[in-house]
This record gives C-alpha cells, structure tokens and sequence, in this order.
C-alpha cells in the first residue's frame, strides 16, 4: 500500500474545537452544577442554554463568521458564558484586562474592530476617552447605573448615567438576550480548526500592547493539555482566582468544561472570600500569580485553616520561593511552577515532579521545583536556543540561551503587532534567558531586556530578586538597571517590606554579599510598595524610570567594586 | 478583524503524532521503566534508544514514506518497539493476528503488500501456506528454532528449521538490528498528521477481513481519549492482557507513552501469571474481553486475593454482567464497560458513571453500568439513528436505531474492504442496534446481523444471552437464528457450562420462561464449548452453520408458541 493523505472521510474529521466539550458535559453531567458566581447556580445544561440563547442573540445582533465581541468583565458567569456563545454564533472573543485604560482600549479597538461590546456597569466610566470607527452595539452586564440628573426634575426619576445619545450606541441588558430570541434556533457555521476563536492581548508591560489570535484546535489542545499536566480528574471544581480575561484564563473556561467540573466565581479577589469559597465549594484547582498564592497562604494560616481535600494550585508569572511553597503545604496546597505567555495561550511549560525527587529533601526538591520545567503535555516543544549558533544549549546548567517554543499552543499575531519571533528558524522566542539542566528541565535566568550589564558582566536581576526575596520580612524585590557612569549600569533594589517589619539598607547589603558576587549585589536600595500589572506582573519599566531620575548612589564608581 | 483561515505560522503547527509521546516521556522520566518483558527492563530512555536504532535498521533495509512493516508477534516488548520505530522510520505498521491462518495471511499480505515482515520463531509455521508477491525480508524475533536435520549428518549440528532459500527471503534475527547500525542517524521524514501510521484488520467473524488504516492524528487523539476516559494519572502500570495486534492494543502502545508509564508485557495470556504480574508490578490498568476479566476474577478468588491499590480494568467485547462486576469488585477491579470497533481505533464509547448514580443500590448500577455508555471524551460524537428517518432515535430507551459514529477517531478502509458505511450522510455505521435511554446513555440490543426474527417478531439474542448468563454454572451463551420452515426463524442456544455443574435443557427452558416473554424463548439448545476469534468474540456465524445442520426443534411448529 502506498501512502495515500486523502483517506479522510467525511465521517472521520471533525473540527478540534473546545465547544465540543461543551456538548459533551451536557450529556455525560447536564445536572451538575458547571457555574456557581455569587449564590446563584446553573448546570452544565442551564449554562450550555444560556451560552446558545446568548449566541442566538449575537447573531440577531449581525455577529457572524469571523465578528469581533469584545467584553469588559470581571471574573462573573456572564464571562463564562462568553467564552462558548460567541465561538458558537461564529465570532470571536475579545476579553479585555479591566485594569486597563481608555488609551489602551482606543488602540485595541482600533485593531480588533470589534461589533459588540459586553461591559460590566462597573467599568462603563473606562469608554468616556474612547472613540469608535464605526457604531457599537453594547451588551451591558449588572443593573443600569442610575443617577438623578436634576433635583428640579418633577417626577425626581433617576436616569441611566450613560446616555446612549451621547455615545451614539445601541445598549442592551445582557440579561434580555436570554429570553429574547427564544424561539430561533441557533445557525452553527462549520468550523475550520485553525480559525480564530480569540483575540487576546498582551500584558505590555511597556509600548503598546501585541494583538495575538488563539485558534479552535489551538485552545482545545491547551485545554486538554492543563488537564493532562495537573493530572486532573473527572469533575473539578476550580476557583477563578486568575483573571479570565487574561489569555482567555489559560484556557480553563474550556479545560472545565472538557471534565464537567464547576467554576466557581469570584468577582473580584479577596484572599478571606476565596478561602471561605474553597472550603464552601471543596475547591480542587486553582491558577494565579505568586501575589495570589501568597495572599491564600497567608489568610489560611491567619485563620488556621488546612484544607482536608487535596487543592493544587499553578503558579506563574515569577518562580515560587521555597517560604511559598512552605506556606502553600502548611494550607494544604499542593502548588505547581509553571511558565508561559500570552503567545502560548498561557503556561505551556510545567515544573512536573520527576519520580526519583521524592529520595531528596525538602529544600532540594524545592530547588527543583522553583525550576520552569519541561514543555507541557501537548504543546510541541521547548528549547533554550543560542544566540549565535542557532542550535540548543547543552544541558549544562550553565550556558545561557534563549527560550524558544514551538506547537499546536502558540498563537498567531494579529495584524498590529511587531512579529518580533523569527519564523524563518520554526521557534517562537519567548524573550526569556535560561539555561537547561542536566535533567532537561529549564530554568530562566532573566527577561532578555531585564538583564543588567555592569562592567561587562551579565547580572541577573531574577538572582538578586530570588536571594533578597529570602530574606525575613521581604515580600516582593525589583531589581532594574540603573544608569551609571562609570558602571554603564548598576543594580538597583526596589524593596516591599511586609509592614510590620522594619529592615535598613546596610542589613539586605551585608546579606546579599553572603549569597551572590560581591560585584552583582544591588548598588542601592528603593522601600517601596511595587507596581504591578493587572496580571500581577511587576511593571518593571516603571521602576527602570524611577531609577533613573534617583540621584547617584554612593556605592557607584570604581570604590564601590573594592568594598 | 476578518477571519483569517491561514495564519498558521510555522513555529505554531506542529502535526499530531504519537511520535511527541516519546520524546516528552523520555525529557520527563527518561530512567523511568517503560517496558517489563519476561523479566528483563528498559526505562524509556532504553526503549527510545532501542526503537530509534530499528527505525534507523528499517531505513537502510528500504523502508521509506508509506512502506508498510508486517508483524506476527505474541504481546512482547519487541512488538511495543515496532509501534514507535516503524512511525519514526516513516513505514506504517501492520500487527497482524497471531491466530490467523495461511489463507487470512494471503489475503491481507496481497492487500497491504509489505516489505518487511517481523515474526516470533512460534509462529512461523503460518507462513508455509504464505506466497508473497515479490521478495520481503523477514525479521526474526527469537532464538532461530533448530532442529537436527539428518541423524547421518556427521557433525550432528542442528540447523535452522527455517530454510531461507525455501522461501527464498532475506533473514534477519531483530536483536542484531538494535547494533547493526550504530553510526547511522535517524532520517525523521515530516509527518502530515493525517498519514497512515498504521494498517489495521478487522476480526473478520464471518467473510474477508477489511482492511481499515489508522491516522498519526486519530491515534494521537484515542491515546490521549483513553487518558480522559480513564482518570489516568501519569505513570500507570498497564499489564498487556489485551492482544497488541488487535487494534493496535486500543492505542494504549502511544497512552502508556503519553503517561510514561510502564507496560507489563505477557506472553501468552495465563490467568495465575497475569494475577502474579499484578501483584508484583503493582499494576494499576488492563484491558480485555469478558473472558479475560472473569478468568483474572476466578483466580484472584480461588488465590483469595483482593488488590489493595487501585486496579482499573475496561472490558470489551460483551457487556459485563452483575456476577461480572461482582467478582471483580471482590478482586479489588473497578471495572468500566467501553464499545468500540476496528473501525474506531478500539473503544470510543464509555459507560462513564455519572455523579447521581452514588445514591442508587449496587443491582441498580450494574444495570447502568452495563450500558455502552456516551461517546469517549475525545471521539466527536456518537447517535443511534432510524433507519427509515436517517435522524437520531429519541431518547426514550425503546426506539430501536443503528449506533453510528463520527469524528476523528473512525478510520478509513483500505483498498480492499467494502466501504459499507453510508460515507454521505457523515455517520460510520457500526451495525450495532441500540436505544437511548432518557439519560442520553447507549444500549446495544443486537448485532443488526443477528437479530432473529421469528413469525415477524423481532428477537434480540443479546437479550436471551444476558438472561441466560446469569443462570448458575453458565459460563457463556451463544444464540443464533436456526432456520424453520413454519417460524422462519427459531432462536437456538449454544451453552457453556462451568464443567463441575450439570443442568438440564429442562431447567433452563423452565427458567427462561419466567425471565423474558415465552415467544422468545430457544426452541432449542446445544451444549458445548463455545468457538471465538482472537479477541475473546463469539463465533456466531459458525453456530449459525451448526445450528442449520440440526434436525429441526420438537418444540418448533405452532405448538410450541401454544406451550
């Protein structure tokens, strides 16, 4: 027989596509619950109605193959539901970061040209600086906000504060579309699995942020691909403690949906409202940026909690220190590294347990763990690549390349970004620096534009963040570049102190130059509260511009590097 | 933003193939065992070292893009290597039935034309029926069986028994190609995901085998279904009770894989081995008929043995009976029923256990359980349609359809077979009759083929073997259609006793009766050892001749209905 690439039948191809999953949860769990969000409750039918109804109504609203739907929404059912009606009215999902600001939604919207938006009440004030190309149509999410207009109005009615004539856009309550249209039945496009299904949006923690587009098969692959990674079974039930907006929540709206699992919802994060949900909800997973797992760790030893049924939480953004995963274990937290970007649709590299760690202790396994780890379970592969070879690394643990990413998990960029990622060579590359351990796993040493050259010398901010992070009383560390004559660059220190305790300048000094080169250590230090993103990623650039304008530290100059 | 079909960059695609299991399992657990063969052990590392150096040997022997490897080999580790060095060589692998005669052989080898066949010493036997078209090298696994040629023969040296220049093909022992080409580097021709990765037979209980190719993209996506249908967690151990060349062992070669697990490879399947491999591998998954889950429940309960970790076992083939559920529970075997076919890659349905089944009694369960289930978490979709409408029957658990299939895990036919599938509608039809239930479960009432139909009564057989398998000391029922001249047909009853118990046609006439309506009834029974293919399937269509061959029923003409 010779090989012959046309044997698929009709009956043997079906689109990857999460929505799927959602005909699947129906059928093998319709009466569990899928949604919880603030008391009220749907099952997985209830939701797959909703999302339908909801889709109907989209495409009532002129929405078809390929239209934009934008939304403006905290971590509520309504953003769930989103995430199946409008792949299945046939356009695609924009979920926008609330922290964001009207500048940056002009820019996006420019770019996506979005049909609809869906906003929450809340975060209506965001749309006075925006301008839009052409007439929206806007789905508003809670109750209208009221205000009353004129104390000499007679009848003293309230009136919406958001005037449509002033905007010019229809506006419609979220909650109509699901009895609006009941009698349609929903038109289901086919679906080609390398279209569209999102639009997301890169954190920018400087310049404008990059436009990257997710794919059906792409987010179906990393939705089973978190499933295979955490090992996680049949029916979970996963508290929204990371923002869905960012990456679509990694992916987890459909990875929940792929296990008919329950949301459970939290509309904004409150470290005390998410311990009582978890253990209201006997959570099981949960996703966020070290700040969350923190603040989690911290509130359950406040209030003496363990939790009793095994919760596994995935950390991002910044490597878990060993006092994080202590305070994680003493909850009953079983917390796992992994690393990605908004361009792999979230983490798509996972510090997996090898089986031979469990002969180590504690703080080697630790060691081991704050490591970025392998590529996940169904992306393709990831390397750390030389900057003049082109070729991988050895796994020496010494020699330092670039991480590169190559699969089903990595986005396309949409039409107003810079493609900085080089295709020609077949990688995406991830602008982070690391090195690759004798085991294969991978460990970052720094952001390519976060490293500091001092002298001639490479120093790793990450190193100097790791060590001082350490450090009794320290909670978070910056380190950035600071502008310096004789230097070119010198460390600089920016410092959160847990409140309580009070540490001076010379202590963290006399300490860093116990555990790093004398020549790496940071040349000043800055206590300050750190400035985050709405991801929980510092704003490093921020911090780059403050040091620049401190005056010259005292340790700078060629003294400074014989003391 | 318009829809965009072809922003697929290179570095985010990256073709479905079981090939990635591999290389992940060996980056996360490379000195895990992945293979325990009659005592001797490769950690994956091993068996991606072993598989790559056949590929590199299947190359040089000519193998290229779309050749095809035969193989004839019992469940052993060689077998395993073949499921990965034959995809890395670019070849398609062909795991041919070690129960197969001569003329099945011919047939299949003039469709699928090999160029290479692998065989175990046991079974070269088979071959001497065997003409090939054109040369084909023969790989040998297994000391070459010797035999002492001529007593006269003054040196007395035995000599290979397999005579090359009878057969007049080149003859290479398998071992020896692991160092044959040691320098050599593996040529790893691109993968188009939906390229033959393998060539399939069915069981062929009746005709001309099809021949049905499996996908590099419907495999990847089974092995992983098998994952979520499963709960697995990484690094099962899976004991080999299930033959490897019966649809590809269900793609459990690529999920172990894919979970770096380990495989208990065993010979030949023997019940108190099997049991002794469990408790010393401490193995947590298996496959298998019925036979092969009752013959491992008989001698965990003669050995008075009970699993104390968790073992998983799927049976196929048959539903399970309560007794069936019963002895395994006792064993410590939580037993799941799946369905499936040759033609579906192995199960791709699965009596999943929905969440409110907790408050039902154990008889209640089982009767659920017994089911064939929902489609399996990866496969598209799977319906029961009328065959007059061409639509879905309605959920009411009477409405009698063909069970049909659609998705990315139904093969294509090969050259040979006849594509009985209706290919326009976008189903695969099984020949597989069925209800719904009101939970969205599928029930199989008969094979479209043996259903008997009796004075213009439609009987189901499935429904008298159910009935008559749970009269005690039967251990197997076989009802076929026996031609008659007043009823046209008359069920008949093939009986397997347990050989200590003694029953009469009497009693279980007497029995049956009071179980389902009397029209149904056997008119007839014969006991006797029950015949069955490789896969632990009933023979019907050989009952179906005896049964033809013996002289007409007493009970058959008008008064037996009046009886």
């Amino acid at each position: 027989m010779t090989q012959n690439n046309s044997f698929l039948n009709e009956y043997n191809g079906v689109a990857l596509s999460p929505i799927l999953f959602l005909k699947r949860a129906v059928l093998s769990h319709g009466d569990y619950p899928a949604v919880i969000d603030n008391g009220q409750q749907w099952t997985w039918q209830q939701y797959a109605s909703r999302c339908a109804n909801i889709a109907i109504a989209l495409q009532q609203m002129g929405i078809t193959k390929g239209s934009v739907v934008s939304a403006l929404l905290p971590n509520i059912h309504e953003l769930l539901e989103l995430h199946y009606a409008v792949p299945l009215s046939g356009g695609i999902l924009n979920a926008l970061s609330i922290r964001t600001d009207s500048a940056t939604l002009n820019f996006i919207f420019e770019q996506v040209n979005p049909q609809i938006l869906v906003i929450d009440k809340d975060y209506l004030a965001l749309l006075e600086g925006v301008s839009f190309k052409k007439p929206i149509a806007i789905i508003l999410v809670g109750n209208t906000i009221l205000k009353k207009i004129h104390a000499e109005n007679s009848t003293d009615i309230p009136q919406p504060i958001f005037n449509h004539e002033i905007f010019g856009h229809e506006i419609i309550q979220y909650e109509s579309l699901i009895t609006r249209y009941p009698a349609e039945t929903l038109h289901f496009h086919p679906i080609d699995e390398q279209e569209a299904i999102s639009i997301n949006v890169t954190s920018g923690t400087s310049g404008h942020p990059k436009i990257v587009v997710y794919s059906h098969r792409g987010t179906y692959l990393n939705a089973i691909s978190n499933i295979l990674d955490w090992d996680m079974p049949k029916r979970p039930s996963y508290l929204w403690t990371l923002p869905m907006f960012h990456c679509n929540g990694w992916c987890f709206p459909w990875t929940i949906a792929a296990r008919a699992g329950t949301h459970i919802c939290i509309r904004k994060f409150d470290a005390a409202e998410a311990i009582q949900l978890m253990q209201k909800h006997q959570v099981t997973h949960y996703c966020g940026a070290p700040i969350v797992h923190y603040s989690l760790g911290r509130e359950a030893q406040k209030q003496g909690i363990s939790f009793s049924n095994n919760v596994y939480g995935f950390i991002a953004g910044a490597p878990p220190t060993e006092k994080m995963f202590s305070l994680l274990a003493t909850a009953g937290i079983t917390a796992t590294h992994v690393y990605g970007l908004t361009e792999t649709y979230g983490p798509v590299v996972v510090c997996e347990d090898k089986h031979d760690w469990e002969a180590l202790s504690t703080t080697e396994i630790v060691l081991k763990q704050m490591r970025q780890g392998i590529v996940s379970n169904l992306q393709g592969e990831v390397s750390v690549i030389d900057e003049k070879s082109g070729l991988a690394v050895p796994s020496d643990g010494q020699s330092i390349g670039e991480i590169a990413i190559r699969g089903n998990i990595v986005a396309a960029y949409g039409p107003a970004s810079h493609v900085s990622s080089d295709t020609t060579s077949q990688w995406f590359f991830t602008g982070d620096l690391a090195v690759i351990d004798s085991d294969g796993y991978i460990k970052i040493i720094d952001r390519k534009k976060d490293i500091i050259i001092s002298g001639g010398e490479n120093i790793s901010s990450l190193e100097l963040e790791n060590a001082l992070s350490s450090y009794p009383g320290v909670l978070a560390v910056a380190i950035v570049a600071k502008p310096d004559e004789y230097w070119g660059e010198v460390p600089h220190a920016f410092i959160e102190l847990d409140h309580q305790i009070s540490i001076t300048e010379q202590e963290l000094d006399d300490y860093i130059c116990t555990v790093v080169a004398r020549y790496k250590r940071p040349k000043g230090y800055t206590f300050t509260s750190l400035p985050r993103n709405a991801n929980g990623k510092l704003l490093k650039e921020a911090l780059r511009k403050l040091a620049k304008n401190l005056c010259p530290t005292p340790k700078s100059g060629p003294e400074s590097a014989k003391k």
